[in-house]
Formats: C-alpha cells, structure tokens, sequence
C-alpha cells in the first residue's frame, strides 16, 4: 500500500479539513457534530432539503455534492462504513427549513440502520419530518431489484432531487421525483485492481494480472464473474447486455450516460469506454440527451469504472438541465 | 499493464471520438486534420485566438481545455509525443479571427520544434501572426529557468489567457498577460507508481514498493530524489521549501494553489495534500485567493501529484476571476 497520507487513524478528519479549506465558499462544519458538513449555497426558491452520505473513500462524493442544486447537507462515515445516526440527525437538525428532509443513500445494510434511526430520532425528538430515497442501480449485485447496491447512478438521484427542491416542489413531489429517478436508472461496474484501506494496508479484493472482475461493486463486493481481461468493446458489451436486458430502455428512449472512473482507471479508458456505451446506443435507437465522463464517484486508488444509463421523462430532463454548482461539479 | 483498451495502435483516435460524442456542444473536428479540433464556444468579445495542445495521455488535457474562456482549439499528439505542425497550423488556420493566434504549450524540445515550425509555415503561407507562450513551472526538472519543463501549472496559463483573450485584447497583451501568469506559476510533482505505455507496455519509471521519488516530471522524467515513502505533511513540506524558495512568494501575496493528481493516486488524499499545502501558507502568512483540487494534467494512470502556487496581481485576479466552460472544468 502506497499512500500519501499522515495517520491512518485520521484520513477522514484530514481530508474534511482540507476539503473545507479548498472550498469554504461552499462548506461549513457545525457545532452539532464533526462528521456534519453544511452547504452554504442554498437556492432561495428551495423549501426541502437534501441529506446525502455513506462512507467516506468515494471522494469527491459525498461531500463534493454539497452545493447549489445538489444537496444541503453530508454525513461523513469511516471508510466504506456508514456515518452513525448521530450526525445524520444533526445535519437533518441543521438544514430543515420547516419543510422536511429527504435522505438520499445507498442500499447497505449499515446506511439502512443507520438512516432510518437517524430518522426515528429526528421525528421524535425533534419533530422534523424526513422522507427516503435509497439507491439500488447496481443490475449485478441482485436478481431481486431490493436486494441492490447503489452506486454511481446515485449521483443522478442527487442531481434530479436538487433540481426538484429548486423547483419549491414538497417534501412528497421532490420524494416522489427523486424515487423516479433511481427507479429509471441502472448501472454496473467492472474491477481492474483493488484500492488499500489506510488503516489495515489490506487491498479491497483480490486479481491476477491478467484478469478484471465484472459486476464488483464499488466496496470491492464480488461480481457476476472473474475472467481475463478483454477489450473495451468486448468488456462494454457484457455491461450493456445486463444493463439493457432489464427491459426499461427502448428506441427513441433518451437518455443521460454516466462512465464513472473508481479511481486508477485513466480518463483516456473512460472516453473510450464512452466511445463504445454509444455505439451500443446508437445500434439501438436510444438518444443520449447527456453526457458525465469521469471520477465521481469513487473507491480511492480501485482500477475499474461502472456504466449508468438513467432513462428521461420530461419532468427528469428538466431537472437534469437543472444548473448545479459544486466544487467539481458545475453546470451552467 | 491492465488497460480498458481496444487496440493500442488506436487509442489516440478512439479516446478523440468517445471524448466527441459525449460533448458535442463543446468541440468539433475539422476537415483540416483528424488530429486538430476546434472549440465551438467562443465569447463574440474574443478577438485573438487561442490554441494549445501537446501529447496525449494526460487527459482531461489538453482536450478537455478548449471550452468558453478557455482554448479554441487544439493539436493532439501521440501519447507523451508532440503533435506535428500539421494538425498545429490546421488548428490556427480554423480558429484565427484576423487577430492571430497565441501557442501555450509546454517547454519540451518536441513540442518546442514542432510550434515554431507550425508558427513560421502560418505567417508565411498564411499570413497569421502567432505569438508564443511556453510553460515552464516545473522547479524540480532544472535550476536553470528557461530549461524547465511546463507541468499542470499550465492550467493556469490557459485559464489566464482565455480571460484576457475574452476581455478583447490584442495579441501582444494576450501574451503579455499569460507570460506573466507563466513567470508567477512555480510547480513540483511527486511520483509514486507509474503509468504504462498502451503499445510497449513498459512502465514510465522505476519505483521501488516502499520508494517515492521527488520532483519526477509528468511523463516519468527523473526527479531530484528517490526516497522511502514519507508522509503528506513531509512530502509537502521538501515540495513547498523547493517552491518557496524561489523567493517569489512572500507575506500578504495572494496565491492560486492547484493540487493536480497524475490518475491514481486518489482524491483522498489531494484533500489531505492540500491540507499540508495551507498550513505552511498560513505559517508564511500568504493568503489563498482561489484552490483547484482534482485530476486536471494526468500522467494516464500514474501515481503522484504536483503542487502548484501561482501569484495574483489584480490582473491576473480578473483573470482567475472570468467564468470559464469546458466539461470537465467550469467557473460561474
């Protein structure tokens, strides 16, 4: 493991610090609790407010998606661990607006505990109301559609909830919407190599040189298959073959693509990546309405990208137009 | 070498096309030259013309730089290789406006050889007038200034120029201004793994697993020191003593900091990075008017960073000031 780090102990703390300190126009800590980061670029026409998080080591997410049109708010979790209850209530303390919370994070056993508590808590003693969105765009971790893992694609869950709290729309409409969103969505990663957790030096899964996994998920999960390693026509071919075979994306469908880098994979590989997703495409009929090319959500130094196609209804392409301004990610 | 890749031969145009497809608002091709594309978003104030380009496999440079307030076009080489003056004098031909053109690229003797004679063959068989400014931050790759190569202090200078450029200044001031940027910009890398060569497979550089070395250059050329591995706060500190030292930034100067990753070396720990970047400055009492942190010149998936300071006048801070559009890297 070859890190540019001080104390394994203290990445998380550090890294906040110097985010922070890159972008204080954008973030605040709160006196609530360290792991609870603020936005301070609220749209004044927005009544409900975004909570996002989950484990850290996905840099830029979670915390680079606090911005104007994205979220208000991030709870901080340990490495690839979900943030306790605790600073996702107070985050949910500090951004409602009267109006309620939506949560927006991954289908992980540990975010579930942890989110719906924090709910429970914030309901209760606080008297805040809050709704859910949990993302499960991963087509290779589940047969069942519940049993899913999230990855890249919540970046688009994000982005449309953003946009439709923008809009002033309520806590059920931005919910609803946000839901819509995910439900259109669908991803899946491949692995190249495995990134190292600072504190055990222990690399996230294990490879030969000469093979990828496809299907593994963004912690390192296991995927559908291990195999030597293939072309990017080859290796997109498979993707595409398990994305499009859910059945929900036909001619004349439009849609955003998302090729997400998990960190070692150059960007050179991603636009080639890209260059084969549309000829699949365009073989089909579906219209790509917009592009994301690169790192954003991803598992430190792990070799790999996932593909996320979200299919546009009206109402989801004007979120997407929707402008954002975060640190690294900014529409105009 | 484990690249998501079809054939190594191909990369160059395969990485131009997927890079096309997915922002076609941003950039066309020419019929000029396959290896010469033009912006397609220039501000009507913009009277001189700015191209810049070099080797591939630093993407997203150098194509990812032609947008609103940034380049009109670029000339894209070979992987770590120059472009010819063909696709640099089919790039100036397409974007001159009548006002000339201004060259930014980097001080490598290929890239060098290869724009002056782009720049001769325009003024005579064209009649456009070129002017030329020449990256050179890197303080680690010689002691002696004009032998310096440019590393990701380059951005600086493209964003610099593109705002004086939208300001509708002439050529000379165009110049005048992205020199002053250029000679305000002081840079040094670290490296930590090496990239691989798509059709050679060999590795950039030669690091040991515990090893790092300092002050390599962002193709794998040699630092000034292999050591063991230290920590970020270490690392930073011989980094910053080395740009310190050149004795151009001094107490109440405000300063751009740029922490680029080389690709695998994760957004973690640039966080963390900056982190030891803005103590030292605060200890100096040197005041960070604006940060970059991300993946902005890559090595492809090479593991390292650079630290970049480049110190503001108030023209330079109107310039870092200006709105820019590319798809990978915007400022409202």
């Amino acid at each position: 493991m070859k890190k540019m780090i001080n104390n394994p102990d203290h990445v998380i703390e550090e890294l906040m610090e110097g985010y922070i300190i890159a972008y204080p126009e954008y973030i605040r800590r709160t006196e609530l609790h360290q792991r609870a980061l603020i936005g301070k670029k609220r749209n004044p026409n927005r009544k409900v407010s975004i909570l996002i998080g989950g484990g850290s080591g996905h840099e830029p997410a979670f915390i680079g998606y606090v911005g104007a049109g994205m979220a208000d708010g991030v709870a901080v979790g340990n490495i690839f661990a979900s943030p306790s209850p605790i600073p996702i209530q107070a985050v949910t303390k500090e951004i409602h607006n009267g109006h309620g919370v939506l949560y927006i994070y991954g289908n992980y056993a540990g975010d579930l505990m942890n989110f719906e508590m924090a709910s429970e808590m914030t309901e209760i003693e606080d008297e805040i109301q809050t709704a859910a969105v949990i993302g499960n765009d991963d087509v290779a971790s589940s047969k069942d559609i519940d049993d899913r893992r999230g990855i890249a694609g919540e970046l688009l869950v994000y982005k449309t909830a953003g946009a439709a709290a923008d809009f002033g729309y309520d806590l059920e409409e931005v919910r609803r919407i946000a839901q819509q969103a995910n439900d259109n969505t669908r991803s899946m990663g491949i692995g190249l190599s495995p990134c190292y957790l600072p504190q055990t030096g222990k690399p996230s899964f294990d490879l030969e040189d000469n093979e990828m996994e496809i299907g593994l998920g963004h912690h390192g999960e296991p995927g559908i298959e291990k195999t030597t390693i293939r072309t990017a026509k080859e290796t997109v071919q498979v993707m595409m073959q398990n994305i499009l075979k859910e059945g929900l994306y036909k001619e004349n469908d439009d849609v955003v693509v998302l090729v997400n880098g998990l960190g070692a994979t150059s960007q050179m590989e991603l636009f080639i990546i890209n260059k084969e997703v549309d000829a699949i495409l365009k073989a089909r009929k579906i219209n790509t309405y917009k592009s994301y090319i690169g790192n954003f959500i991803t598992s430190m130094e792990m070799g790999g990208f996932s593909v996320t196609l979200m299919k546009l209804d009206e109402t989801l392409k004007s979120c997407i137009d929707h402008p954002v301004d975060c640190p690294n990610f900014k529409e105009v």
